[in-house]
């Protein structure tokens, strides 16, 4: 079972921002900045490109929005994406809040947020969120 | 109007990989990789996530076909995907071969490729695009 469908099913805690029947969005626990956000299909295929077409399409759908979301609750110029997919098996997006390109190089360190800050954000998109 | 617009209307030279009468895949001019592609709508909208729902449904669909015939086409692990966005106001997803994480960091120095070679790339992806 990946990492993912442990936290599609609460087996391991995560900071919720969405979710349908068949996706979520939550904040990733190693970020690149604030309000860094992955979405991913519940059915747990590796490669985004391999997805039905139709999930595919209701996935980038569902992306669109969690961005519209983010732009709305976060400060920055713009919500970046990348989908790069060699740790984990199971497909997923990444929204990255953006000023400047160096925000979305996933080769740096990433960030250690409290708790309660990871809690803060991950209400303020998901408060956008269900105004949309 | 944006060099991408000008690309389309064709008064900027590119290397061609697959075009729809909205849609254009052409190799990025500064790649991080050889093959690393450039997907984008004719029309020049700046914000991925403003195009209208149909748009940006078509547009990832059409990547994705384009990621399909790289996958044939190129030798790596798969095809990541990013849009940033910060320095050409035309939206536009970057589709770049992957054997790790660092192959897709935009804050490296970009390639030089010889103009033979990107030629012969361009038509090497193309080739397997329209048998898809």
């Amino acid at each position: 079972m990946t990492i993912f469908e442990k936290i599609v099913l609460g087996q391991i805690p995560s900071y919720k921002i969405a979710e349908t029947s068949e996706f979520l969005a939550f904040l990733d626990a190693f970020p690149l900045r604030e309000g860094h956000v992955l979405v991913i299909p519940k059915e747990p295929i590796d490669y985004i490109f391999d997805l039905p077409e139709k999930v595919y399409v209701d996935l980038n759908l569902f992306a669109k929005k969690v961005a519209h979301a983010m732009d709305l609750a976060i400060d920055c110029k713009r919500i970046g994406v990348a989908v790069i997919g060699l740790e984990v098996p199971h497909a997923h997006i990444h929204l990255v809040p953006l000023d400047n390109v160096g925000d979305i190089n996933f080769t740096k360190p990433k960030l250690s947020i409290a708790n309660e800050r990871m809690i803060e954000i991950a209400e303020s998109i998901s408060a956008q969120f269900i105004k949309l």
